[in-house]
């Protein structure tokens, strides 16, 4: 039996990284996509990139769509517009592809009402890279990377298969889990490292900012941190220095996942400053031997 | 004129990465080294590498050197055995490679007395690969690498003058500061990272130790947080999953330092994550802005 995607049009609201490269590969795979766009604009230079069958700043454009996915940034995700919301084919499949879960779980549930909630699917393709906009997305974006569903107890199964079949077609991993784990679990592993590698900067500068050098010839302070710092202060610190709007709608859309994993972060940093403090060196040597045992479960 | 490297012999104490890769650039550039090293097979496996014109582990090898460099692990170097100290030619010049500054500059300045200790220049070049151990030195190490030595009041600048010509004779960028504004920079930019890196590593871990599946085919939260974690955090952990050893004898060499850092950084992560809670949200968009701009200043 053909999938979903393949017997009737998909529509794709929004044609940013991730709307834009799933639009390549759906029709590269055969599908009817529908995409409808903001802004004029977008639809022009989306037609010329050829990322839909059909573009358009119309939610008409929708219309016999049998799968839909909201491709939007989180903000406008959680306060969708009242056209887009008319415009949705009361009997289609919905999901998204936010960064964080649960509060658009409860926003799309809430909206849609108890009847067509049911088919309203969360989701969310790990698929991101440092560019966006209609000139980012790419072919193959999806493939062999995750793209977590988070049902809830209403969710009908036979609509969370037609978003794995989607995801399958596309080459990504499938995998289900709850909402709330799945926001704790990025806060820990994506939201959290922005922060704790944001303040490594912040501490190398403010740390280095008072002292004066001692002789005419020296080195201050200030630049010595910045002449010295090698690849392992470069690799520590990229993230906290990436995208600040990111970074701050990460926190913003995810806050309270996000002070938990930084609660779990300042007891695990405060134990390892005990131990240098109290010189306990055999027991910094383990929980160093720890951490080293723990990276590649991550990789 | 020629430099004092090229018009006598050059003592190397150890052949590690630092120690072996000196004697091959030395030795390329014309100049005679000799070699003690510790044991008898690293000896008959430098001679095989071709590291020094002379291997021994007989301190007597350093008769007549005018330099020596003391290429041993902090440990050793903070401990230098009698016969090693009685084996140092009286007039050498004497030069180490420790990672820490403070703590050599006070047991060498003590070790070798008044007279003799203004010969003696506390240095550090920064050029750490992971390897280690007489199979890893290697041609060309130092280029372009950060050289830094940290005299103190009583330094010859003779004989800092003669360490400069070595550094810059194997390409290295030679600059000088104050022993202790080295290592409140290495803890800031090379020691404390380790630490950051590592709790995020716990934190990831023991932050999603407790949570059931909600659902049978459902993935837990161990499992979510290995899954997802994507390139961002494989950096920001990279340093703190490294060799624990190294980072326990970085702690340990340069406590003070490294507790001074790690109170820099609390506070710095205490006050992002103030904004947070507080849902500061443009002012937390303000503090990620300028740990963007700090990141160049440091690359």
């Amino acid at each position: 039996m053909t999938a979903l995607w393949q017997r009737h049009p998909v529509g794709i609201v929004g044609l940013g990284l991730i709307g834009g490269s799933l639009g390549l590969d759906l029709l590269a795979r055969g599908a009817t996509v529908r995409a409808l766009v903001h802004r004029q604009a977008t639809a022009d230079r989306a037609r010329q990139r050829g990322l839909a069958s059909e573009v358009s700043t119309d939610p008409a454009v929708l219309r016999d769509c049998a799968l839909v996915v909201l491709a939007l940034p989180l903000d406008r995700l959680l306060e969708p517009s009242a056209a887009l919301l008319a415009a949705l084919p009361p009997a289609a499949v919905i999901t998204d592809v936010g960064s964080v879960k649960g509060p658009v779980l409860a926003a799309w549930t809430a909206r849609l009402g108890p009847e067509r909630a049911s088919r309203f699917v969360a989701s969310h393709p790990m698929a991101g890279t440092t560019q966006a906009g209609v000139e980012a997305g790419a072919a193959g974006l999806f493939r062999g990377r995750p793209w977590v569903a988070t049902p809830g107890a209403d969710t009908d199964p036979a609509a969370l298969a037609v978003v794995a079949e989607l995801a399958e077609a596309v080459g990504a991993r499938w995998l289900t889990c709850a909402a709330a784990d799945h926001d704790r679990a990025v806060a820990l592993i994506s939201h959290l490292p922005v922060l704790v590698s944001a303040a490594l900067l912040q501490a190398a500068d403010h740390g280095a900012a008072a002292a004066p050098a001692l002789d005419a010839g020296a080195a201050t302070l200030p630049q010595l941190v910045r002449l010295l710092a090698s690849s392992g202060f470069a690799d520590t610190s990229r993230v906290g220095g990436g995208n600040p709007e990111l970074g701050m709608l990460m926190a913003q859309g995810n806050r309270e996942p996000l002070l938990a994993a930084l609660g779990q972060y300042r007891q695990a940093l405060a134990d390892l400053e005990q131990l240098v403090a109290s010189e306990s060196w055999p027991e910094l040597l383990a929980s160093l031997a720890e951490a080293q045992r723990l990276r590649p479960q991550f990789l």
